[in-house]
């Protein structure tokens, strides 16, 4: 046995909301409550530890992540440096580690941040010819090779520039290494795909660094290669991270032939939803919009109607699937509304379980379709940090209609349960940046005003937490045994020195664990190496 | 916290084969040892039992069943009786609560066992017009129907019998509602496959008569209706019974595409391995030999050679699939065992983990082929109760070969790890049946007289409780918390009034348990109803 006493513990229990010890026994809790009654339960071989009056809160879970990109992008070279001579620095240290002839991988660099501008592929063969070298910029907009790469892709003063691409030459038309746009494809497609276990590899490391921001659980939205590079790590005792793994659109028909419906796994690596997309987003303007985009014509593109969604919701529901669907415009979200509406009433008429359906972002809702998601018992998987990373593309794109963009607060007022996220690697998991942003729909530096974005769908605390944790549980069918620190439940925990509810807003997004616990095991403490 | 204590425990665990009590926390063991020690534990709330000295002994596991068409034949009437006239009467019973159209199935009829002799489609009919009535015999070589079922089934005056079968005929020619071999396809065929739903509560009226005979966990054997069903059961919280779920071989290439792999799900339905065929069976000789069937010139049928299991492995392999290979004859063993023995260099020659492959029934082996399994980590998936159901017809067809059939004595001195099954509903799943048979070598009669069949081969109780608990355990990969009374383990467990050890070997098929726990729960107390 195991207690935490001293502790400031916000359980996020309606029926116990404060506690200041807790006992666990192997991976549950087994009691909440006062120090005095808790230390009472303590036996011989148990061990007592005093939580010297921090906070305790049940651990938070990402519910939109791409396991698999994030965990591969860790392990690139970290390019974002002050200077192009700092990123060369990091680049030849990777290439004294790295076998000959594999790819070395780095994102980041922003020449317009560096004095010395663009490098070259020169720069980079000053390093290595026995090593490929691919170095995306921040903006994934283009990419830094060296000649060993350029080589392997075929490029060559003769190589046109593709469509849409770009293939930066020198004055005697040489390729510089520096690729723009479709032309950083032509170097992309030749690195080959990692296998399982390089993905179960550096899955495993990025635990760590999902468990330092105070995750103790994601929901993946990554691939086949993903899912059995997790099934390896659980089988060996190695996934420590508790994963809702959804069903790629293109495996729906195999799913159904064995037979593999949601929830079936445990609480370590559980079948979640469908995946599927119903438009496209809003950068690109490919959302799927009622009005057209402010100064455009066009609408954005819709690929999946009401019909088609309900179509492949009855074949997923007749073996237990859940759909989660991807909708960004009105549009989209008003069309996957009325799909997933059907699909309720098909599931009632048969007698059928209601599934977990959620749609993915919900970004831009209609006033009259606010309601919807809760009527039809819909979880809006949402993004908090989108909010305040896109307000201005929005207030540019969607004008007044982006007063119901990330529209949380008025969601919540109807009623709809919210599952947060951070489609990381697109943003950053920390979900204390999440809650920041739910809470005060600004950016750490303050943007857009003292009010926020909007302010009227600013989040309290509690619910910004809820939406990391008691969210998250209902969306993965365990609400159960998961997003409460309640007797029975798994002992997944974060522990913090600061207390988010004394604390200002404004600084909500500066927030680290001191410590996080997953199935009653530490798997970070400060200062202490895993 | 429960406590079981003043009890004679039988842990099964080396470190500590004997204790009085154990405490359980929610699913889990908690301590195990001395009831002064383990009463120490209890604080307020706790629930303390005082088992009157008897006996525990971890659940057992069926680690060969058909678990659908076990629970669907439960489901049938019971038309084993002493009279044509109580078997009507229970058909009558079963009419009145059945809604017209419905089947009315049942088995276990035999006209050698009834004054009254083959009973006429006008018994049946005098019954009702509104249900087909459809009833196997014991043999399963012949069916009894009504007129509604012929008529279903087109079958008159004028049908021809077909290739292979009978439709027994009176005087004018006309069907009497006897149908004879592949005779009785021709209505079996008519008879709608059962839906999920049907299945699932099927199942779990099943699992109550599994838990009075002491099992908590079965290896399921039945396709995907069946796992549709156990997850539904799952999902609702019905299943009390641990299921490792085979995957048909005709869904291998969906699985792969999936990437869904053994040991996928939790401790209460997991995935298990792909169930191929090597070979046929004993009874209708198609078993495949390496000599020809005595007094015969065939060898059997081989449905798969060496290369085929090894090519199969390596693909399932690819996704951790695990292989369960039904093989009976010397010849499909030897070939099964020279495939598997590639799959392992296969894994070990690329670091792949070794998977629990295992051979299903392995009910003859050559002399020679004895320690390969052992060598080759190959679990022998073995079901006792068939060494005493075909002891003579394994004389009969394999002469001095049966030696080394259903030879787990053999098995065991070379280190192989045994999981014991029933084959259910080819034989009954009582384990205290197989432990008797495995123990004995000998029918609950006595036959074949006082040392039983090749008594060489005789278990001793520990060995065959084993097989029921450790055996399966390690098969589904649960050796960790299953298989034994271990602080940490599930409490899956069962009282028993009369201790094992101190009873007459003949006597074990008599022993029934006293109560039943799984996960923690009493799921039977003898006198109570669930």
């Amino acid at each position: 046995m195991l207690i935490l006493h001293n502790a400031r513990i916000y359980t996020l229990d309606p029926q116990q909301p404060i506690a200041t010890a807790l006992a666990i026994e192997q991976d549950r809790i087994i009691a909440v409550g006062e120090t005095p009654d808790i230390m009472a339960l303590a036996r011989s071989g148990s061990v007592i530890q005093d939580m010297a009056g921090k906070v305790i809160l049940p651990g938070l879970v990402d519910a939109h992540i791409h396991l698999q990109h994030f965990a591969l992008n860790l392990q690139r070279v970290d390019c974002e440096t002050p200077t192009r001579a700092e990123c060369l620095r990091r680049v030849a240290e990777r290439v004294a580690q790295t076998p000959p002839g594999q790819w070395i991988l780095g994102h980041g660099w922003n020449q317009n941040e560096w004095p010395e501008g663009f490098g070259s592929a020169q720069d980079l063969d000053a390093l290595t010819s026995a090593h490929p070298i691919f170095l995306t910029a921040k903006s994934l907009h283009a990419a830094w090779v060296n000649s060993t790469a350029l080589h392997l892709a075929g490029i060559d003063a003769h190589t046109p520039d593709p469509p849409d691409g770009r293939i930066q030459r020198d004055a005697r038309g040489q390729p510089t290494g520096i690729l723009f746009e479709a032309a950083v494809e032509l170097v992309q497609r030749c690195i080959p795909q990692p296998g399982v276990q390089e993905v179960a590899q550096a899955i495993q490391q990025a635990q760590s660094t999902l468990w330092r921001m105070g995750l103790t659980g994601v929901h993946d939205f990554d691939q086949r290669t993903c899912f059995l590079a997790l099934q390896a790590l659980r089988r060996e005792g190695r996934l420590m991270l508790r994963v809702l793994k959804s069903i790629p659109a293109e495996l729906l028909d195999e799913a159904i032939a064995l037979g593999l419906g949601s929830d079936f796994g445990d609480a370590w690596l559980r079948i979640g939803g469908v995946k599927l997309f119903s438009d496209g987003a809003l950068g690109p303007q490919t959302a799927a919009m009622f009005e057209p985009y402010l100064g455009r014509e066009d609408r954005g593109v819709l690929f999946l109607d009401a019909d088609q969604i309900y179509e492949m919701g009855c074949k997923a529901g007749e073996v237990g699937l859940s759909l989660a669907i991807h909708a960004i415009g009105d549009r989209a979200n008003a069309e996957v509304l009325t799909g997933l509406e059907r699909l309720r009433a098909w599931e009632t008429s048969l007698g059928k379980p209601h599934l977990r359906h959620r749609i993915e972002h919900v970004q831009l809702l209609r006033h009259q379709d606010l309601g919807r998601l809760a009527q039809a018992e819909i979880i809006a998987s949402v993004q908090p940090i989108h909010a305040t990373s896109d307000m201005y593309m929005a207030d540019r794109h969607w004008g007044e209609r982006a007063r119901y963009a990330y529209a949380y607060q008025s969601l919540l007022a109807h009623g709809t349960r919210l599952a947060f996220g951070s489609d990381a690697p697109v943003e950053s998991p920390n979900p204390f940046w999440g809650i920041h942003a739910a809470v005060t729909r600004q950016r750490p530096d303050g943007q857009p005003g003292p009010e926020g974005w909007y302010p009227q769908e600013r989040l309290t605390l509690q619910q910004a937490l809820e939406g990391y944790t008691l969210g998250p549980a209902y969306a993965a069918g365990l609400e159960c045994c998961l997003g409460r620190l309640r007797e029975g439940y798994y002992a997944d925990l974060i522990v913090l020195e600061e207390d988010p509810w004394k604390m200002l807003a404004d600084l909500l997004y500066q927030l680290q664990p001191w410590a996080t616990m997953v199935g009653g095991k530490w798997v970070w403490i400060e200062g202490e190496t895993a």
